[in-house]
Parts: C-alpha cells; sequence; structure tokens
C-alpha cells in the first residue's frame, strides 16, 4: 500500500473517562505514535496532576491540547468519519472489524477527512445510542475467559495499529549480512583451524562441517560476525605456533 | 499460517517494575490474551493491593499464581527462548523485529519449548547484559518525537500481537450480507415506489436509480437490512393508496 494514515487527521476521543490517569495514560499513546489530538468528553474539571503523572513530561503538550466538551454531540460536530469501540458483539451492534483492518480503512478516509476514534468509560463502554454516530465499529481480539481490555490499553492497541499504518517501512536497524564469499572464506578458515587442534581430522573433514554450516547458517551471519569468527580462528593458530616455538 | 502461538508456553517476565500497578496491569494483559504465566524479578514483598486494584479481579487467579525471583538468572532458567523488549536500537544492540514478526517468529518455537517475553524497568528498559539473555529482539515501533512507551501498555501490545497469532480466525460477528436475488428484488421495488410518489419519472428511470444502487451497494447491505428497505417501501405504497381511498 502507497498510502499511508494520516495522523495528523486522527483525534482519540474519551466519552466519560472515569479515570484522569487514564486520560494521561490516552496522551501518552497519543504522543508515543504521531497523533496529536485528544477530545474528553464530560470532564470540565478533570485532576489535571494525575493527567499529567501518567502522561509523562514527554506528552505534556499533548496534554495541554486536550480539548474538553460537555456531551458528545458537540465533541463529534467537525468529525466526517467516526470509529467507535465495543468489546460486547452481537446482531445489535452490527458487523466489526479488528484494529489492523480498522487502520486499512481509514487509510485513505484520513487523506481528507477528520477521523475520530471513540471510546466509552471503563466500566460500560458505548452504548448502542452512541455507536449510532459511528461508521465503523472496531473490537480488539481477546480471551473468552476476560475480554474487558483497560482503557488505555485498548487506546494504545488502536494508536499502535494507526502508527504502524502510517509508516510502513519505518527505520530500523539491520546491520548488513554477510556475502557467500564470506561466508566460504570463513568456512575455509575454520576447517583449516579444526584440522590444525586436530578437532577434525583430513581424512573425513565434511561430517563435522556439515554440522557446524547447519547452525552457523541458520544464524543469519552478519558480516562483523565472520570477522569476530575468523578472528578467532587467527588467534587460535597464533597461539599454537607460539608454543611451537 | 496453520500452526498457531500456543499461549500456554508463554510467560511474561518483568525485570524489577518499579511500580506494583504495572505488575497488575500485566496480570490483566495476560488474563486478556490466554497468557498464564507472569514472573516478576526484584519484588519480595510487593504491594498485593495495588497489584490487585490494576489487574482487576477477573485476573485474580493470574495475580494469584505470579511466581517472583530474586534475580533474573534464576528467572529465566526454565526457557528455552528468550525474546528480550527494547526501545533503544542500534549497532551494539544488533537486528530487531516488530511485534508482529515477533509473534510469527515464536509460532513455532513455542509449540515445544518455554519462550518468555522479557521487559526491563520502566525507566531504564534492559541493559545490554540482559538483552545478552536473549534469542530475539522486539522493539515496538513509535515516534521519533517519545519513543518511550508505558510498561504495561508494552506488555500489552506484545500480548495482543501474541493472541493474534494464537487464533487465525477468531470468532467474530459478521451478518449474511444479500444475495444478488435480494437485491435486485429490492431496486425493483425501490424503483416502483419512486415513481409512485413521483420522484423519479417513467422516462429516465435509471438515472436517479444508478445513483441510488451507487450508495446502497457501497454500503454492503445485509439480508435484514434489504427486508427493512422492502418493508418501509410496502409502507409507503400502503399510505398512498389508503390516501387514495
Amino acid at each position: 500500500m502507497d498510502t499511508t494514515v494520516k495522523t495528523e487527521n486522527i483525534t482519540i476521543v474519551l466519552n466519560n473517562p472515569k479515570y484522569p490517569g487514564n486520560i494521561g495514560s490516552a496522551a501518552r499513546c497519543a504522543k508515543n505514535t504521531g497523533i496529536g489530538k485528544l477530545f474528553i468528553v464530560g470532564h470540565s474539571d478533570p485532576d489535571i496532576e494525575e493527567i499529567e503523572k501518567m502522561a509523562t513530561h514527554v506528552a505534556s503538550d499533548t496534554v495541554e491540547n486536550i480539548k474538553y466538551f460537555k456531551n458528545l454531540d458537540e465533541a463529534l460536530t467537525g468529525f466526517t468519519y467516526i470509529v467507535g469501540t465495543t468489546s460486547r458483539l452481537g446482531s445489535v451492534r452490527g458487523p466489526v472489524v479488528y484494529p489492523r483492518e480498522m487502520a486499512e480503512q481509514i487509510t485513505d478516509i484520513s487523506q481528507n477527512n477528520q477521523v475520530a476514534i471513540l471510546f466509552g468509560p471503563e466500566d460500560t463502554g458505548l452504548t448502542n445510542d452512541e455507536l449510532n454516530y459511528c461508521h465503523l465499529l472496531v473490537t480488539i481480539p481477546a480471551s473468552s475467559e476476560f475480554k474487558s481490555i483497560n482503557l488505555s490499553h485498548a487506546v494504545m492497541i488502536l494508536c499502535y495499529e494507526i502508527f504502524a499504518a502510517s509508516t510502513p517501512t519505518p527505520e530500523r536497524f539491520t546491520p548488513k549480512m554477510a556475502t557467500s564469499f564470506e561466508l566460504e572464506g570463513m568456512y575455509d578458515h575454520l576447517k583449516k583451524m579444526l584440522v590444525k587442534i586436530a578437532f577434525i581430522n583430513l581424512e573425513n573433514p565434511d561430517y563435522w562441517m556439515t554440522n557446524i554450516r547447519r547452525f552457523l547458517s541458520r544464524t543469519k551471519l552478519f558480516s562483523k560476525e565472520v570477522q569476530i569468527i575468523r578472528g578467532i580462528c587467527r588467534r587460535v593458530e597464533r597461539s599454537i605456533e607460539n608454543k611451537k616455538t
């Protein structure tokens, strides 16, 4: 996929969260995943200290920019696409998607639309009436033994999937793997050394070399690691030479 | 993929967590995702009340079964595969994978091996020495502005990916979509009704019908919804009949 989610057009909307700590946690999740906006419904006078504690100082700008609303209607006015979260499934609620599909579905939409990701209160979740505002319902897969996921954890999972869909190839460190030329040079060197220390005998050297090749190739050696192994071989050889003299 | 992760062979290991609330949160994550085991290193006398508060009573069996260890060596003794988590990347740390790849990689391994998912303390994460225990390093992709993810959120994301890999087709509610036969019946009915109420005229009925088809087909109608639309058509028709008489 060429297009990626526009995280600047995504807003996390928490409807009547009970614990200010969860507001702070959600702010941190948003900051961790490049989602700049957080709307809170039903907290006109929140415990800022508790929010800031969970948000950490790095997300303080996200906390400062939180918008507070009296009711859900007001909070959702500016959005053209609303994703509702639910842990309860059934025919009344209609079809739902998983977080990964949700992120895929909002990729195109987020280019030119303001998208809200709406979460209900910790204890009850969103009501059927509130879900009626939504264009898409998403549920987080969970064990049938305990489906109820902590609010801030649910926020994190959706933010994580949105972030993953916003950066198809995020930078990550992958060292250069060794070339076949480097590997063969190393195996030759190893074989000579192992013969010198009489670990393998010259009559049937390939039996042990096959075993050694098997586990070394499985590790997908990097250039640097090939050099380390050859360095060890050289030191062993030199130690033997020195002992002889 | 046919094989799925065996969650009973997965253990979450928290090394020196600072806040007992995070232990409780991790227990809840484990319970949410069918991972039964949680090991804690460095808390011989934890604040059980705080743990239970964050775990909720549903995860109380997971909390009761937590095993406590003095040091990391001891905790890791029984594992044959250890996954280390890190937010810091670089040549010293070597290659890392993302959570989804991690879950794929441990799928086969988890069939016959005890797998530990190891997390460091909230403030510092795992040290290079501790990462040396690990067979695989995993990092959660995050915004370059704020890479540090809350410990319990990191636990949740990895548990979520493991759970997703443990149930390739988790049950979810998808109503039956309408057949082409049902849809065509509905469009015919709609057309007749729209002619009756003079919304479209008989000379060029297809212009408006094409537009109506376009948005109705985009919504992927279910059988039940087709019946609702036809029901509305019938009521409109009957209301007109009644008015005439």
